[in-house]
């Protein structure tokens, strides 16, 4: 859930509400249920995990005068295994966690570790075009979609029957990201990869936020990012010492000064591999480039402790909510070229908005031509209208982000992106995909209101 | 062009002809010249490098009165190069060798090296899904684009702002692989890479297809493909041989079967990388998933001479024209559970149609799922009735591939193809791309009769 769903379930504005929740217990069930609400006229909000951030499963209506929740629980099999081709077939309604652990039973893992990945389906990873935090390693979700399975309104849709193919434009990348608005995803069949005997994280430090990001890129560009690589900027590395304000923090404290750094950007990188030797190679690879640009090993504490607490953050959230602070996350991606410009101008419109706040961001996935944004914002919550305070951040931010990088790296559009929508794909684009929906979905049942 | 191109203008049926051929000088005359069509309802067929095998660029007319050939081959400039984020935006009608001369001024290289290299264009690799020679060390070009700027009757498209993003669906890659049906590709922003300074091309044999596809699936599902990694059966491995009929050769067989291989198969390899020890480290990781394979190393001499020669394969077909010989190409791909048995499939429906033929087999893209086959048909030709000989056994071969493989891993649909796209990507599927381009499209002047 957003801060505004947060929010709004303690008492400011209302919340739309399903008319009926339905539990499918298998793939053609689902495209049953589809079909009847396309006879009579019934919107269909899919439902995983109900992790959006982004609005993505409210219950809205649209033009329709009854919407159900089709909530994909039940289904939670993993359908087949190849390990020869290392792909498998899960259906939607499996969570990260069950996927790791019906994968693990045949000796593989996905690698898919967004920070939703305790609640998030297997279905919402590939509607909403997910990244994990090892996306470095593993690819982005998208990258390991090699067939998709949709209940439509006009019958079932497969998709995916080879490792590439020039057989006309990539339909696949239609199916990823399309939120439930060109039916609902019954099956993914997804790329495996064996469950890695060794793991090493570990945490550096880099002066300086434009060194930072200037040695993630050489990392990116000469191949030697970690599996995970995660760059905090000032603000973010200053938060977190000071969470962790123990003498060993202090500690470390003093031994950055004493190494002259100024400015301490906390980078946590980690190492997944079948064997010792692969992973020492390959953590060579990554601190040698890293040298020239002056980073500074702090051990392997901070990068496994990092590792046990990457899924809490979101339940730290009540807890501020409960103390009065306005608590979101944002995030973009660009171009190299363009991303150091694009946080300050995020960060500019954020305080232009919301006066005195804590601004953090983190590079979290790193590409050779550029690499995400993430911006964790705190801020004293506007107690008469918290709701028109955060819509407004909000709202100025993606006014900044518009035209140099996207609205939405990982958390796709829902509603509260799909304004800035036409300014990326442009009108053409728009009109592309509401044609694409009409062949598919003609009178518009499936998850109305979103994406669109 | 394809066979069956060659033989219809050596006499037997006829080819579509356009009633124009117009040159735009950039993007903009290019958008002017689709808009004119569209008010007057005339077809506009973009024309490359005239690469295509599959009737691609066929003049065809559809139901309109007059066809135009949009010949982009003005549209020749290097637009920006940004080495930071390593983008380069070309021109749709730069050519392969002009693509990497004008790069090359930057110290920058697209990688790309299909067969078609030498003609083939950028509008055309995008259009078509292109995979290069190369594709394992830099990626198919869908894994290159990262913007596309498309002239509709519907006007100017531009896609692509981020390396990655999740704001829906990714229109880019449905413009990628539109065959000129969505648009004319003016222009694309690509990933590009420095020049390597240091190349090594070498050969080695394997103890049977088999072996050799088992050897390939480790190599790219432990990440140590070399960039270019090339694996020949049986069949097209005598052929090499013996059109190489030298003593060095003759001295290859015996040194072959001392090391007791009965079956040879031959696989190339080939690295790029910026520094002798990167490619040193590179070969290692290559060399020690190959060893226990059996796999024997014959040296540089036969990777050289398969770098120097690789674009010349189209040439060489006039003169087997000219000795009465039908010899023609077809590719497709799988996953690796049915690589093999889809090879036996294609073999015995060629062998069905055509009788005695040399049929000739090798893998030049591979993936941690799957890998691409590419087939060589030599027989002799049916003077009587040279089209319709190649018409039944590409259709045999076709039906032997539906459901299995991909009707095309990087040759496209055009004509050839279209009457298999539906049972790859569905009835739907079909139907969606119809939508996408009745929104762009809305008279359906944009290459008639391609794709779908």
């Amino acid at each position: 859930m957003s801060y505004l769903d947060l929010v709004r379930r303690r008492g400011f504005g209302d919340f739309p509400v399903p008319d009926a929740v339905v539990l499918p217990g298998d793939p053609a069930e689902a495209q049953s249920i589809v079909e009847i609400c396309a006879r009579h006229d019934v919107g269909v909000v899919p439902f995983g995990g109900g992790t959006s951030v982004v609005g993505g499963v409210s219950a809205l209506r649209g033009d329709k005068a009854a919407v159900i929740a089709l909530d994909l629980a039940r289904l939670g099999d993993l359908v087949s295994v190849d390990p020869e081709s290392r792909i498998a077939v899960l259906q939607a309604g499996v969570t990260g966690p069950a996927a790791d652990r019906l994968l693990a039973a045949h000796g593989f893992t996905l690698g898919h570790v967004p920070q939703s990945y305790e609640r998030a389906t297997i279905g919402g990873y590939a509607a909403t075009r997910s990244a994990g935090q090892a996306s470095s390693g593993y690819g982005r979700f998208e990258d390991m979609v090699s067939g998709v399975r949709l209940a439509t309104p006009r019958g079932e849709w497969k998709l995916g029957v080879a490792p590439a193919s020039a057989a006309g434009p990539d339909l696949r990348q239609l199916a990823v990201g399309s939120e439930g608005t060109l039916g609902v995803i019954t099956e993914v069949a997804l790329r495996v990869r064996p469950v890695p005997e060794v793991r090493r994280y570990e945490g550096y430090v880099l002066d300086g936020w434009e060194n930072g990001t200037a040695a993630v890129r050489e990392l990116a560009q000469r191949h030697a990012l970690a599996d995970v690589t995660r760059l905090s900027d000032v603000d973010e590395t200053e938060v977190s010492l000071a969470l962790n304000d123990s003498w060993k923090t202090k500690a470390l404290r003093r031994y950055l000064r004493a190494r002259g750094i100024a400015k301490p950007c906390l980078l946590i990188v980690g190492w997944e591999g079948a064997t010792k030797r692969e992973v020492a190679r390959r953590r060579q690879d990554t601190t040698r480039v890293l040298e020239p640009f002056g980073a500074v090993r702090i051990g392997r504490t901070l990068g496994e402790s990092w590792r046990r607490g990457r899924f809490s953050g979101p339940r730290q959230r009540d807890a501020l909510l409960d103390n009065g602070v306005c608590v979101e996350t944002l995030e973009t991606a660009a171009y190299w070229g363009e991303l150091n410009d694009l946080r300050d101008a995020v960060r500019a419109a954020l305080t232009a908005t919301l006066g005195r706040a804590i601004i953090m961001c983190h590079v979290s996935h790193a590409y050779e031509t550029g690499a995400s944004l993430y911006f964790t914002v705190l801020t004293a919550r506007d107690e008469t209208d918290p709701i028109g305070q955060w819509r407004r951040a909000k709202a100025a931010a993606s006014e900044a982000i518009t035209g140099i990088g996207t609205i939405s790296h990982h958390h796709a559009v829902g509603v509260d992106h799909a304004p800035y929508l036409a300014a990326e794909i442009g009108d053409i684009g728009v009109e592309v995909l509401r044609a694409a929906k009409k062949a598919v979905d003609p009178t518009g049942i499936l998850n109305p209101g979103k994406l669109l």
